[in-house]
């Protein structure tokens, strides 16, 4: 390569997130880093974009050396955004992270991170979304260190058209990593539990939280790499659909009376 | 069937949209129909779901005779919500909409009301979504009457693991439809506008829209399908990996150095 790839950042723990400033630093040596993130943390916001209300801006300085920009919006409206107000071009890379709390399973659908990622998916640029796989875990060293080198690969071999990656390091010293794995989104659901308590005027509220169901056990999940410390990478794409249903469907013979 | 089936209605447009009204109609005389849907409008939600701040809950009288409950939160809550604490089972049926305005293409992405029925591939429960696809058009009669036709059809034969599906009924009157078609979800993308305002107080704030852009024309994409008047039949799964680029990234051998 030339030129000096442009790098775009963001992820959904908000511009203030230490994993998004390991991440800048970590991938600075490789190209031109882009901050665009969400001015407070937005997890589980999924691929949400903001039509309903005005998107607000503010130049933040933070640790980002003048290049962040905070959005009162989504990951996904940061890449947007990213692309037609900031950079005014593509990027040749998208990164979404370094994220808290593992983005494998179903988690995939529910994240922001993956999200912004997956909006380069869209877009056909190379992307890649990268968390560590605990909430409690706060060392972002080794996914810092292999968000590098998988941005170099990605940017000498590109990645298969539409898609992008969704990588997971387990929370664990670099030393005990055991390896990468190339691995598929795991079958996973929650069994949700809503909390229910009274506010103080007596007011019944609920917080939502729920408990990981594994249905599947592959040694290619996602899931089950990171709990015997493999970094996952997860090939993803915006595809919902089931190909093999569409034959089924078709015997169905449905019309309209 | 013997028992009474128990299908659970949500919908991304609000427990006070029309659409929803006609699909409860259409769908009352082919089971027990509930009704758990946002209190306020929240398109483009995608698959959120609310973790960061307490859910309240609403009974709602509207039209539906008692059976409304309205949510402060997306589509995603609303099925959870469903099953854990007002139907406290899983249904035998899941279906959002009557939505206004198509979900084909990227949009089935950004969708909340496919991310309604999504929840319900998640618990392998059969679910749908259903579309009129046009902002402009008020008419949910076709469309109604498609959500019954099909709701008994999967009540008899249910539908491939995981699987749900995304229906999108051409605005335009039941004589003009072509027919069904069984579609996949057509690959397109937005070209994205930030339409540049100043507030009262001379503060700068971004409204989003986007321009579509079909990235294929195949005759068995749901974009295309709806533009030739057929009701666009999509089957979707929750699985984003793209299995053939898993070959591919194995031939790279990356390793943590």
């Amino acid at each position: 390569m030339n030129a000096t790839p442009q790098i775009l950042l963001t992820n959904d723990d908000g511009i203030l997130a230490p994993g998004l400033t390991a991440l800048y630093e970590a991938l600075s040596p490789v190209g031109m880093c882009t901050v665009v993130a969400p001015v407070t943390e937005c997890s589980a916001v999924a691929h949400a974009i903001t039509m309903r209300k005005p998107i607000r801006i503010q130049k933040s300085n933070h640790s980002f050396k003048g290049f962040g920009w905070a959005i009162d919006g989504t990951p996904a409206d940061c890449v947007k955004f990213a692309v037609k107000k900031v950079l005014r071009s593509m990027p040749d890379l998208i990164v979404a992270g370094i994220n808290h709390g593992a983005n494998t399973g179903i988690n995939t659908v529910y994240s922001g991170t993956v999200a912004g990622a997956a909006e380069g998916g869209i877009m056909n640029v190379p992307a890649f979304a990268i968390s560590v796989a605990s909430y409690e875990y706060d060392d972002f060293s080794t996914a810092a260190e292999f968000a590098q080198i998988i941005a170099k690969k990605i940017l000498e071999n590109r990645l298969p058209e539409y898609t992008f990656l969704n990588i997971n390091v387990p929370p664990v010293p670099k030393e005990q990593i055991a390896g990468i794995r190339i691995t598929h989104q795991g079958k996973t659901r929650y069994d949700e539990i809503f909390d229910e308590r009274k506010d103080p005027s007596n007011n019944t509220y609920f917080w939502l939280r729920g408990e990981r169901i594994l249905l599947e056990h592959s040694e290619d999940s996602d899931e089950i790499a990171v709990a015997n410390n493999y970094i996952a990478v997860t090939p993803l794409q915006c595809d919902l659909t089931n190909y093999n249903a569409m034959d089924y469907l078709r015997k169905w013979d449905i019309s309209l009376e």
